[in-house]
């Protein structure tokens, strides 16, 4: 949960003149979001929602997030779209933090996702990924390949704390993923990056919302069905549920068909995507910093993962058969 | 901020299949409120806010506050009103905890409140304890006088951690407060007893609610009126503001007549509510559990304010002429 950084109300009240949205009737700081502070705010013209923007977002990204938003929504795509000033600036500053608005999606987020919502958020990523072109804007990924050694060297020496031989399995994956099999010539775009359950919003069993781009960028766009299905194909116990990822993977390839090559690189593209969050995750674990309000998640999930998806072999370990995805 | 129990998204539209409030559009978890889990809802109907009570509430008082903002809201007290379920109760169980739903109020509560906002919460006050009359149910302050020595136990042995010096100066208050100058005949009634300013909203300049009623108990009228004083009064750096004093004391007076026994009891009434949100904020500040998302306040702040009201003699330290308050 975060709230960072409090608002007074006058100077939200000031803050607010700047728009075209009425007047302030309430604000409540939401338990959502791990990097920024989120208001909820009811005003007289509907609800909204305010992010300040906390450090470890670089403000040079913010424009890239909140065009994407703009993009995406004028795309048919529902996600939160900027509210724009009365200068035309999507992005303004608020208790010395850089500060957005963005419209309030209604919908909840599956705890316990099911099949049906692993086809809600397969159809809705690969509409993402076809939504995404065009998008004039790039950022590159500094969580993918290259990235992750540096971010295993900030945490190798204490990784064996927290589970004994850690620092040795994530080395040998690390080796394993630098040494030329990370493949280079599948489809690319902009990626979601983060599509986990509570950033998919669902009325029913429909999709109602994707939100929170604060990791989107441009990448392998299989990278991004493989980071789905580590975030909503497992249990709780970490086994892996063939039939949520058939559904997820089948609902996904009617939209957008992922080619014999993405599908071949899935496993391996699991198998990063598993290490990336493993990685993150045990990073931020051992670096929990004194009077923190946000529980750290835990990392040795992500390791339970990465074990599963280095025994996959094929698309058939994911509920796929050997003909592959049609659209 | 508090949100100690997540509730899953069939399971809360599980719930409100008992209410008659309509369907579920959203809901989340919100950093308001240190005792409980609170969550605001948006259904079809329009907005709520379900609180699930954590350990820290007797579950057995849990009627007597639902009762009292019914009976409030049905008197013309703007706060919130609980609704019933199609079984006609208030309470219910939710995620294994006793859980409410009231409708939600708008407003925002002041971060600095000004003069006026101690003149709206002065006058909204009185108005609360004229409403009260009438409540048939009771329950016992158990953060009086004789609820504190018991608090100091549990910190005295290391209440010289947070400041040199503080076990001293608080067992030295307590054995004065103890000593028979606690005044026992003056008007007494239902009190908020925790109206801080995070738990009244304004519109503007208007008081539009007065919310969380978890500490509400029969007590003495001035008691709630000196909580009020130490809540509101203080800059900051914890210096009086007589400006502030006297805008909530006039505006109380206006409604409710402070008797002259009340006004020459107040000083005390002061300093036994200063100490006593010293004390629970010293027992909180001592055990703060591992783990904890809440960051407790500062026990000091309320020993700054107690040597304050130490040094008061008369309602003319507060800013009111010696011919006291006049309705």
């Amino acid at each position: 949960m975060a709230v960072y950084t409090d608002v007074a109300a006058d100077e939200l009240a000031e803050f607010l003149k700047h728009y075209d949205i009425g007047e302030l009737l309430s604000y409540k700081g939401i338990a959502e979001g791990v990097e920024n502070s989120n208001f909820l705010l009811h005003t007289t013209a509907g609800s909204f929602i305010l992010t300040l923007y906390e450090k470890r977002v670089a403000k040079n990204d913010l424009p890239f997030f909140l065009g994407l938003m703009t993009h995406l929504a004028s795309n048919g795509i529902s996600c939160p779209q900027p509210v724009k000033n009365k200068s035309g600036e999507a992005l303004s500053t608020l208790a010395g933090r850089p500060a957005a608005i963005i419209n309030f999606l209604e919908g909840v987020w599956p705890r316990k996702p099911n099949a049906t919502h692993c086809a809600g958020v397969g159809e809705a990523l690969a509409k993402m990924h076809l939504a995404g072109k065009g998008f004039a804007m790039s950022r590159a990924n500094a969580l993918s390949v290259s990235g992750w050694r540096p971010l295993f060297e900030q945490a190798a020496s204490r990784a064996d704390e927290v589970q004994p031989g850690l620092r040795g399995f994530i080395e040998t994956e690390l080796d394993y993923l630098e040494g030329g099999v990370w493949p280079k010539n599948l489809p690319h775009g902009v990626i979601h990056a983060d599509l986990f359950p509570d950033n998919v919003f669902f009325l029913g069993d429909q999709v109602s919302g994707i939100i929170d781009f604060t990791f989107a960028c441009n990448d392998l766009l299989a990278y991004d069905v493989a980071i789905c299905l580590n975030a909503w194909c497992f249990e709780s116990d970490c086994s892996f549920n063939v039939t949520k990822a058939r559904a997820l993977l089948a609902a996904y390839g009617r939209e957008r068909e992922l080619s014999e090559a993405e599908q071949k690189a899935l496993p391996v593209l699991a198998r990063g995507a598993a290490l990336r969050f493993l990685l993150t995750r045990l990073v931020d674990f051992l670096n929990v910093p004194a009077g923190a309000l946000v529980r750290p998640k835990d990392p040795l999930e992500y390791a339970r993962k990465l074990r599963f998806q280095q025994g996959v072999s094929s698309m058939r370990d994911y509920g796929i058969a050997a003909s592959g995805l049609v659209a």
